[in-house]
């Protein structure tokens, strides 16, 4: 499996269609020029595709196991972890006051597509320690930080995210893990968490759990929940690994990919803890992890799908049945729509990515609401388009996309998760519909706007496409205000479709822009997507729109097919 | 894992939505009148809930494997087909000459729909042996028949199909293996074939393989082709299993799915064989085993969605998240759009069987060229949908949809390779735009005629969804006119979405049929379907009339990710 970074491609996409300029030309972020970025990227490029790449395989054969409670990690998958950590790579966006390098998170995700493209099984490893990193930086006391975000950050110890429980899972709410005062600062943790990815490892020399629960007097719901940091090995006092905490792994799920990424069932039996932020203010902290996590996940779709495509074009160039196949029309359909998808979900999810930036840099509410409506989008449509690149991946290979051995089936079954975790796609959908158009739809119509005016300066260049797109963007501005006009079950009825038919247009616009500032291949990949993909944002905006009533008059029992009909 | 086989709407489907009426009018087919059709149907969907279902987790995880050069099939397989075989299921539709039982084709799909949701690897083996059932019937001498047509119809031999060989997959024409007469009316036959489908197993007490392969005088290409039966076991005079055969099993693949259905590496050298049909007329013979292959696999889709969907609707009903998730708009939206579907592709595929009985039972060319018009549709748009709701099944288990223990998972697997064998989805809407319009549009004329008509029909009842209908087909008249007048290149690149498009309208008509007829249920399913799923069709369409340049322009660096691009 060779896998080639897609730096060049990444680079052009920050000089002309995201607004890294901006990024760069700020005091916090004066240092990552474009040179810079260049070289950083170049660099990650080369650590995914010489030494992660020829893990990948190794994770799928040789899975993560539990040996005597302690999990022992695919073969390979600790020196990949090491060279990650080594370079620095993991502290990439972190403070610099921890060790972190502190360049822009568009940076990270970048780095972060590469690596889940080579190997998403490890790459879950520093994605998940990335997010608790921001975590504690954000919410954390002092003393905390300093005992952790080094560790951390250096890539010596790595993070986990501990939110599910069998009975509370997109219900965070529900949860019954409870966290009980020692009376010293620390508290006593007990419960049962599921899902656990990297539970445990033999990677790092600790694991540092996040762990929600809650106090005694926590209210029932999500308003009741703490968090904590709950070290596998309790820190001495140099702050090094000491004695093992009352926590376990209890087994490893058997899963239909990822299988180099140990998911466990983690109990905590009076585990000692320490509260990361505030008492019941848990959720916050949660969802500082869980942004960062989210647009990661996006990455991580876009990147196994790159990852997919590329395997893909390269057998359809050698595999002749009446000439090579990348000649026959319907292949390059499907390479091509897929790659163009690719292209346009890569660049909203590096705008978001952006925005994260221009917020942290300059405070602004406006980048901070930018950041917080393409969060979901870059998260569901990412992992939705990965999906569909990995499938049309096994349909081009025919028969042998079939065959485990040619790897096909493995980028498949891997980035299935992806739609799943860190919100399921349609979590992400409602997120999107409720509380993302809570501000009476103005962040949504303030990117419509920009579209609308992107469109019109493109018209001189490239009158259809821009057209096209203006078009587009007119129609989900009318959709959107409909949207906006609707009670919450009504819109949550289109959420989903609604999502895919934003995403559509916004690939659109920033192909146009790719189109404006490019050669051959961007103005080819923008009439490819314009042409064929976007016009699927009309009829995507109609089923948003067709409402709740028909599918609330359906009887369960013809949902279930227990019914005759 | 139960299933719950729906019997009761392929009752109605028969009754209100094809005609199946003319069917049972015509002589042959006098005695299986609508009381005879729902006795078989009952007692399949007992067959293959009870006997089959149970054993389809078995052939997961203890999949078939090859032991001193024979195959080993799953724990409780041979009982399996036993009982499939003592039920006279494989010969439902065969000759009764040959002790068949020489019932309609749309009944024998409907039981294959059924018993492929219950056990996909298992059903993989009498669908083969009934392809090879067919073309003996239309193509051997009366001496194969005779020997080999009532073992095959008792299911005590089971048939294999060889076509494909590592250079010739969907180029048929580029195969190698030799045959060269024997001077006594039998061939020796000389060469390798892969993705052998059940091509040995323990169940059965021989095995015969009909194999494609070239005389001497043999032209390149598909026009030199013949068509040889090669048993594992000649039979002797007795017509019983006598001396072994010089071919044999050389590896089985390891396949993303589907492992209990043994997929071989198959030798043929020097085994002997005799000629099925004329010399060089191999690939007529072989049509004939495709064609009715390909229905059935479409029904393999369907029925595979169908369990899957039934799976996730009660885990949905049990489930609870605030209340049992069965109720949250986007899950009800997966569920129902899914299932609407699976019903759309469930009549179209019956549509197609009952075209195939009301030929075979008239001659009349008008029902020959519906079948054949309807076969790539059957075939790819059902196991697309297939595919679809068995994906929609996992992401409405959430998390648990991705553990293995669960099955949604094996659904996706296993209905996987249904969009790739018996002709990719890609040949198929090849086969579409060019084979099926070669007529000059005719049949697809004639198909969107009685559309219209029946949506006009409609409108006294149904006025909006009729509206929505009749719309459609002639937006899509329109379209297929357009079709007609572009060159096959042009035709092929946008074929895959033609077909998706045509098969929509198709279900938006069959649902209104259903709706006139039906109650609440499948007037509630016509509604998710006519306003959510159909009004796709549209702009399916407009990327269906894209052409090709867009495509061809791009270059080939740019689909394989090498360019910088």
């Amino acid at each position: 499996m060779s896998y080639r970074a897609p730096v060049g491609q990444i680079d052009f996409i920050l000089r002309h269609v995201v607004p890294y300029d901006q990024v760069a030309r700020t005091e916090r972020f004066a240092e990552a020029g474009f040179d810079t970025a260049n070289a950083i990227l170049t660099e990650a490029g080369k650590l995914a595709a010489n030494v992660l790449a020829p893990l990948n395989r190794n994770g799928d054969l040789t899975p993560a196991r539990l040996e005597n409670g302690k999990v022992r990690s695919s073969p390979g998958f600790a020196e990949g972890f090491r060279a990650i950590a080594e370079g620095g790579w993991v502290g990439l966006a972190a403070d610099p006051e921890y060790g972190g390098m502190g360049l822009p998170q568009v940076l990270n995700m970048a780095v972060a597509e590469m690596m889940a493209a080579a190997c998403l099984s490890l790459q879950l490893n520093p994605l998940l320690t990335q997010g608790q990193i921001e975590a504690l930086e954000h919410h954390a006391s002092d003393e905390l930080k300093a005992l952790y975000l080094p560790k951390l950050i250096s890539g010596e110890w790595s993070g986990t995210m501990n939110l599910t429980e069998p009975g509370a899972g997109s219900d965070v709410g529900a949860l019954t893990t409870r966290a009980e005062p020692n009376g010293d600062g620390s508290y006593r943790i007990t419960g049962q968490k599921i899902f656990i990815t990297w539970g445990d490892s033999d990677m790092t020399e600790n694991i540092c759990h996040a762990v929600l629960a809650r106090l005694p007097d926590g209210a029932k719901g999500t308003r009741g929940i703490s968090l904590f940091m709950v070290p596998k090995f309790i820190p001495d006092e140099n702050g090094n690994p000491g004695v093992a905490n009352d926590l376990r792994v209890v087994s490893l799920e058997e899963k239909l990919g990822i299988h180099g990424s140990p998911t466990c069932v983690m109990s905590y039996e009076g585990a000692t803890g320490w509260l990361i932020g505030e008492e019941h203010k848990g959720m916050a902290a949660m969802f500082t992890m869980m942004n960062c996590a989210r647009l990661g996940v996006g990455m991580q779709g876009i990147g196994v799908g790159e990852a997919a495509l590329q395997q893909a074009g390269l057998y359809a160039q050698e595999r002749n049945q009446m000439g090579p196949i990348i000649r026959h029309p319907d292949i390059r359909r499907m390479l091509a729509t897929s790659r163009a998808e690719i292209f346009a979900a890569r660049c909203i999810a590096l705008a978001c990515a952006t925005a994260i930036d221009l917020e942290r840099a300059t405070g602004e509410a406006e980048h901070a609401a930018r950041a917080a409506f393409l969060t979901p989008i870059a998260k569901a449509y990412g992992t939705d388009i990965g999906l569909r690149a990995a499938d049309a991946a096994v349909q081009v290979h025919g028969g042998m996309g079939y065959i485990e051995e040619t790897g096909a089936a493995q980028y498949l079954r891997d980035v299935r998760i992806t739609q799943i975790y860190e919100g399921t796609n349609g979590i992400q959908a409602m997120d999107l519909v409720g509380r993302k158009l809570a501000d009476g739809g103005e962040a949504a119509m303030r990117l419509l706007d920009e579209i609308l005016d992107g469109a019109k300066s493109a018209q001189a260049d490239h009158p259809d496409l821009a057209h096209e797109v203006w078009h587009s963007a007119e129609t989900l501005r009318e959709g959107t205000q409909d949207m906006l006009e609707r009670e919450m079950p009504q819109r949550f009825a289109g959420a989903a479709p609604y999502l895919t038919a934003f995403a559509r247009v916004l690939g659109g616009y920033y192909h146009l822009l790719a189109a404006r500032s490019g050669g051959e291949a961007e103005i080819g990949l923008a009439r490819v997507f314009i042409r064929r993909v976007l016009p699927h944002f009309a009829t995507d905006l109609t089923e948003a729109l067709a409402g709740l009533d028909d599918l609330a008059n359906l009887d369960d029992d013809v949902l279930t097919g227990q019914s005759g009909a």
